[in-house]
């Protein structure tokens, strides 16, 4: 057995199960990798690979990911590739993790052209998620994680997302039973899209809604942007658009920037911090937020999900419901969807 | 549309396909890297996707690999990889590729513990193979990629194994009919076993006959053997273990070896140069020979097949049939293991 952890999550919680699955007889080694998005690259997937083959494990074997979304998408990727699959256990540690990455298969790893763009689907055997974890969750990453619940409520269920907004403060202060609550709610939304079409040829596509802006947003800061604040950021673009195109109510863009900025907004939550500093990236100087966007519109045209070279996007007709568009997505006018990109980065 | 071939196949298949492609208005950009297998890296790799990246590829693009194995395992994992998995059409030019790699869907790189450790299942959407096309191929590679039409043979049909043998002199000079017919056959054979179990879980793994010691002794000799010449004398060494633990019928390995010798053999037969540089290998000294043999069981705990740090061997019952064993391979003592692999190497 292998275990994948990171050096933040490894110490907390890896040594502990790597422990306990030694006292019942399992062979076991626990490799931890730097933690931060910096490690989700071809080179440490190398190094994990390499790590289990020194340590022989088989085809009987299996690889267990422990942590958050890094950890989950870069172990998933060790193990979809390792003597081509073995089986993988997800035991997310995050938000984040919890609600999105360890649900659904998607596994991978970052690339100079943008996030993501290496990878496999490789499902899960199973993914223990313990709520108790999440109080080791620092402040900044628990709202930046729940904005993925968020989106689950926007396309799928608007009554979801008035459940995230009612449990705001038992969320954010970890609480395990509030926590699981939501979760498995966000899971159980997730899930029937993803059993519906797994390998996102059509209608899981709704799933990267706030995605196209949000990945494109990411990539442009470097990373140093949070993906849930990149996300929000994505969401609130991608709303404004469908407003503009007719598509999308109006009003939406308002109600989803009303939940999101509890969760990554400009007041005093616990993860103002990563909105801070991508305020920092461009209000630090104009043309510092100049780079910021030209960089994002480059990045979109290179998005995983373009056709024929245009980037698409997923709008909604309302919240809790998708506007069908062409196979679950949209053609969208450079101009509009530049100027709202701006003004998402403008308005926070 | 992302084409890849080596720089043997590029100039002489791939450009013209790349040109009529584009004849046909497709956007295509033609890789090439350097030929033979010391290129199924995971470097060559990253700089296959990473050149498809730069064009731009999407998803709604497509990988197509021309060539012999090498190509098609390393191409068809670039495909598996790209944004999680773009869809693959193989065009094989060898007897290896249209009999074999091409078929099945596995796809990797080598690395240093060994060869394949690292890859995906990823069935091609297409295979084209056009038996024309085997005239390039080299004579010493001819008879060296029907060892797995002898494979199939031996592990599913009798009457396929003489059909190669009936037809030796017409395979080897690659006349495209007498190509054509026994590739078919052989493509029907494997295809069959494949269905059954794609991702190898037990019935597939009739498919490794020749290859836990074929595999073992192609990475000991650092892969100056060629596969075919490596898996030719994996198939004697496993039917010497077959007849000795008595699970595989008395004369089978002396009717393979006489098949096998028209391919692979001392005699004048155009593929005699794998098998006269394995032989330079170990007798051009002694020691190299002891040292071939250490290294080759040293490989063999490390196969990928391997069960608890055990390998497992597929056995004959007789030709045409194998022998069920626990999940179609059967744990063997090592010293029997080891004296049938010396014997085949000492007596080529």
């Amino acid at each position: 057995m292998g275990l994948i952890s990171d050096t933040n999550v490894g110490p907390l919680h890896a040594e502990r199960i790597a422990e306990a699955c030694r006292q019942q007889g399992l062979d076991v080694v626990l490799q931890t990798f730097p933690a931060g998005e910096s490690s989700k690259t071809r080179r440490q997937w190398s190094e994990l690979t390499d790590g289990l083959l020194d340590f022989g494990l088989g085809r009987d074997g299996c690889v267990v990911a422990v942590g958050g979304g890094v950890t989950t998408d870069l172990g998933g990727f060790v193990a979809a590739t390792y003597l081509r699959g073995v089986p993988v256990v997800q035991v997310p540690t995050s938000y984040l993790a919890m609600i999105d990455a360890s649900v659904g298969g998607k596994t991978g790893v970052d690339v100079d052209a943008g996030k993501n763009l290496v990878g496999a689907f490789h499902a899960p055997v199973a993914v223990v998620a313990d709520t108790g974890l999440l109080r080791t969750l620092p402040g900044p990453e628990r709202g930046d994680g729940l904005v993925e619940a968020v989106k689950h409520g926007a396309i799928l269920d608007e009554g979801h997302l008035s459940a995230v907004e009612r449990s705001l403060g038992g969320l954010l202060s970890a609480q395990p039973n509030v926590a699981a609550e939501v979760i498995s709610a966000s899971v159980r939304l997730k899930a029937k899209v993803v059993a519906a079409d797994e390998r996102e040829g059509g209608y899981r596509q709704i799933l990267n809604f706030g995605h196209t802006i949000g990945h494109a947003v990411e990539a442009a800061s470097g990373y140093r942007l949070s993906h849930g604040s990149a996300v929000a950021l994505g969401m609130l673009a991608e709303s404004e658009i469908g407003e503009r195109l007719g598509v999308t109510a109006p009003g939406t863009k308002e109600r989803l920037r009303g939940v999101l900025s509890g969760l990554v907004g400009h007041g005093p939550t616990p993860s103002g911090a990563a909105f801070r500093e991508a305020e920092a990236l461009e209000a630090g100087s104009p043309a510092a937020g100049a780079a910021l966007l030209d960089d994002a519109v480059a990045f979109l045209v290179r998005d995983k999900k373009a056709r024929g070279g245009r980037p698409r996007y997923v709008l909604l007709e309302e919240l809790g419901r998708v506007a069908p568009g062409d196979g679950w997505t949209h053609d969208v006018p450079d101009d509009v969807a530049h100027e709202a990109l701006r003004n998402a980065l403008e308005s926070r």
